[in-house]
């Protein structure tokens, strides 16, 4: 029994760990959609473009693998909710590697013309720096558990959502020059930035609530 | 035994059958804020952003039910199949639940504004029919497991890409008089309404694939 207990304790590692990188994928895949966003990088954008399907086979495989576990190891309650979370967890990281797509496509889109004016892109910048950080935070909770990091992340969130709120601020102002089809493109890439972070919150909430049985913010 | 898997197969209808409740609920809700958009009626834009509390809440439940039928049946692969994707299933609904709350939140906070434009209110209100009968249409998707009906779904989420370009192309275009401000909400509208389909087109596939084995489009 100990042993068979074992095996699937390194199964729940394994799921863990495979988590992880898929965080760091994502991680990666936002720092450079938002060097192609700013810099007009078309070759990072097709990059990322199809880095994308390698994050959505790994989560494709983690989710077999999770319902496999399941099925085979017909767990207590208590792994069972683990590895349903797990589940969540991977559909909101896939979900990030899609938002980040979005602005790789609106990059590739729109090139050679830049998609944000020159005078917002220090603040989207900042936004895909606040972006980037929270799936890198998101990758430690995952691994460390670490629920004082967890409520960073929250706060995170909120840095992102006062960007957020400049970001259409400045759209909205009556000196905006760029035009009404800029303007959709700064709306869009704002909601991708903050359904981004709204979905690392999400996937931190679930690592705290597994830890502490309540939930966080 | 072969009350024990009676018991189970009430069970699994159980939930089948929440999930058509959750979905009658979503296409009742994505109804009236639509009409609360058009007719900026702000008492059902309200009981929309309440009412959403409810969706919530039977997803949580039912969620916490289906866990705990794989908890205590440890279902065969199969069944864990299929339970699983209920708990994809009354994600996807829920996040339909909050776009229709989405819709329901610009109505309320342009009111006594209009949010959309005299002469896009067709437009935008053929949007919310579609949405509603995508929904309608993924409750008998669920009820019925009717792959036919799964396949129209896909083709009623083409009409409403097709009805979304041709709400970018009203803004985009050059004679649009209604200022910035107004482009960002109707972007935001549009992107909740074709949010809305891209769910329930997840929910038909996800049932084609439990009947099926294979991947519809």
């Amino acid at each position: 029994m100990a042993l068979i207990r074992s095996v699937f304790q390194d199964e729940l590692d394994g799921v863990s760990q495979t988590l992880v990188d898929l965080s760091n994928m994502v991680s990666a895949s936002i720092k450079k959609s938002t060097h192609a966003l700013i810099d007009s990088d078309l070759s990072a954008a097709e990059e990322v473009i199809s880095e994308d399907e390698k994050i959505d086979l790994v989560q494709h495989d983690l989710d077999a693998h999770i319902i496999d576990i399941i099925a085979r190891q017909q767990p207590v309650a208590s792994d069972l909710r683990a590895l349903v979370t797990a589940l969540r967890m991977s559909a909101d990281l896939e979900r990030m590697g899609d938002l980040s797509h979005h602005v790789a496509k609106l990059t590739r889109f729109r090139h050679p013309e830049p998609v944000v004016p020159a005078e917002l892109k220090d603040l989207v910048h900042h936004m895909g720096t606040v972006a980037e950080n929270l799936s890198r935070k998101v990758a430690t909770v995952i691994e460390t558990r670490d629920t004082v990091m967890a409520l960073q992340v929250e706060k995170d969130d909120d840095e992102m959502d006062g960007l957020h709120r400049q970001l259409l601020g400045n759209i909205t102002n009556a000196s905006w020059t760029h035009g009404v089809e800029s303007a959709i493109d700064i709306t869009l890439l704002g909601r991708y930035y903050e359904r981004f972070a709204d979905h690392a919150v999400s996937v931190s909430r679930r690592v705290y609530f597994l830890v502490t049985g309540t939930f966080a913010g």
